[in-house]
């Protein structure tokens, strides 16, 4: 997102470190992608951020949502969303969830095992269950491959097996990776899952539903394909391999590119120094405060206010707990004046940040404000010390 | 810890996961530590585990603490300990925090940058400031070596710049490394310090404390040095290298020395699959909800209830959330009939745990409870669903 005057200004004003965010972004985001994918459904990963302004945003569009536990259903269902716009995504439900979110209207079961099918059938008789494929996924920037999925015939099976215990066997679900830079991973994913609905077709099950997953990438340091581009691939792979399914729904359950773009993390320089030849730059903001990512060295862009046109060097950029884990990135070119108060900013951070944010050395999890709050918070401010 | 019989009752009663504390474990660490090193005082690192049940009891046997942060001071003086039993040892402070450290009557601070010096002069003039040696940290499973510390001559420059600026010049500390594996490194590391204390006093500063951080291991999978054994080794040093010193305090932060043995998390087997040839096994508990050092692949003890003496293969272990990152053990022995629903314990996992449990994917943090609480939590269990 943007880098506004308002964000610059709080910036100077307020204690570091915090992510604004800004749900302007998630709707551009949600109209942007439903109109990229012909006659997608859109089910919001809730995972990538659950703070409430995003939720509210989605949920006042029209959004559905693809929840990963007992806890985001209830989140959920406490502003006011509707069991039938929820997708119970994760193929590592516990019993008593998978009973809860049943009971309450939830519908649509992601699997993966049989065991998973068998926790399904005791717990939620009837439901329509959609088997998740495994996927190379060597083209994205945090990757899913091994844990979840399996292959075509293993699918086939658990499918059939789940109709044999009373499920519906619905649809295919695939994952391409999180912030994945290749498109047509799309098209072969289709293809690979058009088996499945081929296969089980001729033994006499009609699935429904495609799920296209997630990972449309977000704007960082590396080009990545737009939406529409990702769209265009999606529109066509599925007319050529799944054209024939009388009444497919194409699902879609998108996270980072939801709200990647929605927030930028703020925070502020508390040491430099030093060592042998190494620079090292210390940040109020840090791996287990709010940019858990990098610790798989995911790039975020990182601008030094002020400093922007300045010669750069590479440097050290580390978080403020006595953890060596918790350095953002071990090389990074930054501005060669960085200095002690100098406010950093991480760009389009608003998924996979506060999400991931602990209480470790007693310092808290990274504030949220809605640019709403950041303008409040500006008029209301108070003699604090910043640093 | 030892696995009780109150443990696997608890275990198969109630709901899953949650780290079981032992203070009494605590208490028996203190009392052995101050017995192995001559003259020493405690600063217990409470980064560690600032469980307030932990707290209290190395409050009530007079331990002194090791702070990270201003969060970690008001908890402390929440609990009614005195700021004179703290030491500030975070190299990377907020100028705020030292403030507020300052003016509540913390006077001890740890330093490894001219900048720092700088920060803690501003905010707290007269202060006693110890500075940080960089160790080399082969030896030692989570290591920390180069986010903290410097040089000897650097240091020594600092420890000067500090006097120039009105601090009181007071000691020197290191840190070998947590859960580090060879003995030797505190000899070597006294050694290093000892041309700190030496060269300054030829210059008429006469530093008056060693303080040797923590690193002492807690037992899991390879074979450990004795507290005593480290012990030995650091007297004979402080003999060696230090003796010539005038009233010398030797102060240590323990850890994961104090509080890992002191812990055990209960979990639940909620999936198994075989995808290929490959056998995943999937808990309850998970790298963000409790288990975060896994992720660099700290190997804890694991048992599966019952199944302790049966034929293992390799398997892989994971969380339960929605995250390839959330793997526990890519490549772990275990019980080849492990099954659903099965408990799995992970033995000695008080230290570095619970303080670095999130919210990710709408999931609690591992759920903590001293041997008391679980007593009660078993006595007045109603008829919940386990899994």
């Amino acid at each position: 997102m943007e880098l506004t005057n308002l964000i610059r200004k709080a910036a100077k004003s307020l204690e570091t470190p915090f992510l604004v965010i800004d749900t302007s972004y998630v709707k551009e985001n949600y109209n942007k992608l439903k109109s990229s994918i012909s006659n997608t459904e859109i089910f919001y990963a809730v995972k990538a951020n659950s703070h409430p302004s995003i939720l509210e945003t989605l949920r006042d569009i029209g959004s559905s949502f693809d929840v990963a536990s007992k806890g985001e259903i209830v989140k959920l269902m406490d502003i006011g969303v509707s069991t039938d716009r929820m997708s119970f995504g994760n193929t590592i439900k516990k019993e008593k969830d998978i009973k809860f979110a049943w009971e309450n209207g939830v519908e649509y079961f992601s699997i993966d095992a049989e065991m998973e099918v068998d926790k399904i059938a005791r717990n939620a008789p009837g439901a329509k269950v959609y088997g998740r494929l495994a996927m190379s996924s060597n083209d994205a920037e945090w990757p899913l491959s091994g844990k979840f999925g399996t292959d075509v015939d293993h699918l086939i099976n658990i499918l059939k097996y789940a109709k044999s215990k009373g499920l519906v066997p619905y649809g295919v679900s695939f994952h391409v990776g999180s912030q994945s830079y290749n498109k047509y991973k799309w098209k072969e994913a289709i293809l690979t899952a058009s088996e499945v609905f081929d296969k089980l077709y001729k033994e006499g099950i009609n699935l429904k539903m495609i799920n296209l997953g997630g990972g449309i990438p977000v704007q960082h340091t590396k080009p990545i394909p737009s939406v529409e581009e990702i769209g265009d691939v999606i529109n066509n792979a599925i007319n050529e391999y799944l054209g024939w399914v009388n009444g497919l729904r194409i699902i879609v359950e998108p996270g980072r590119s939801m709200v990647g773009n929605a927030g930028i993390t703020v925070s502020r320089v508390i040491l430099k120094s030093i060592k042998g030849t190494q620079l090292w730059v210390y940040l109020d903001a840090g791996v287990f405060h709010g940019l858990m990512e990098t610790i798989e060295n995911f790039r975020y862009e990182v601008i030094v206010d002020g400093k922007e046109n300045g010669e750069k060097i590479t440097m050290t950029l580390a978080g403020p707990t006595c953890d060596s884990v918790d350095t953002i990135y071990d090389e990074i070119e930054l501005p060669i004046n960085i200095d002690y108060g100098d406010i950093v900013y991480f760009i389009n951070t608003g998924a996979y940040t506060n999400e991931y944010a602990t209480y470790f050395n007693g310092i808290e999890p990274v504030k949220v404000y809605t640019v709403k709050e950041l303008e409040e918070a500006l008029n209301n401010k108070t003699g604090i010390m910043l640093v």
